[in-house]
């Protein structure tokens, strides 16, 4: 497993409330793909949100966002953290 | 006190150790601007880093990153995160 750093740009405007459900709409079908959704963060004036997921690869995150209706724009292999 | 991910590119190859100090960098200056630097994220391969902190305004996080040697590229204030 790794880890991923996934940017999804043109939600301007989003709220909290939307951002659960987006983040639900993942949960609700990461299983399928191996993939651990853990954190969401989202600056609603300039669009942009970040997610953090553990997973075997970024294609299996790419295809779970695709399938939940919001496909990211861009994705990193985060493998150092701190 | 708000909270802000910022975006480093162009830090291809960089290293776990130098991941550790250019984060023990900022933390050590970060009192002096009111930041707090909580999660740095690495893809060594692209050369892109995002630092996850609290602080009391953008400006105040990238004067520590500018202070500490490596300035930020893009900066978003994120009030809502899951």
């Amino acid at each position: 497993m790794a880890k991923f750093l996934d940017m999804h740009r043109g939600m301007a405007g989003i709220t909290g409330d939307q951002l659960k459900r987006a983040h639900s709409a993942d949960v609700e079908i990461q299983d399928e793909e191996g993939v651990t959704f853990e954190h969401a963060w989202a600056d609603p004036e300039e669009g942009v949100i970040y997610c953090l997921s553990e997973a075997p690869t970024a294609d299996a995150v790419l295809r779970i966002h695709e399938r939940a209706g919001h496909p990211a724009d861009e994705i990193h292999h985060v493998p150092l953290s701190i």
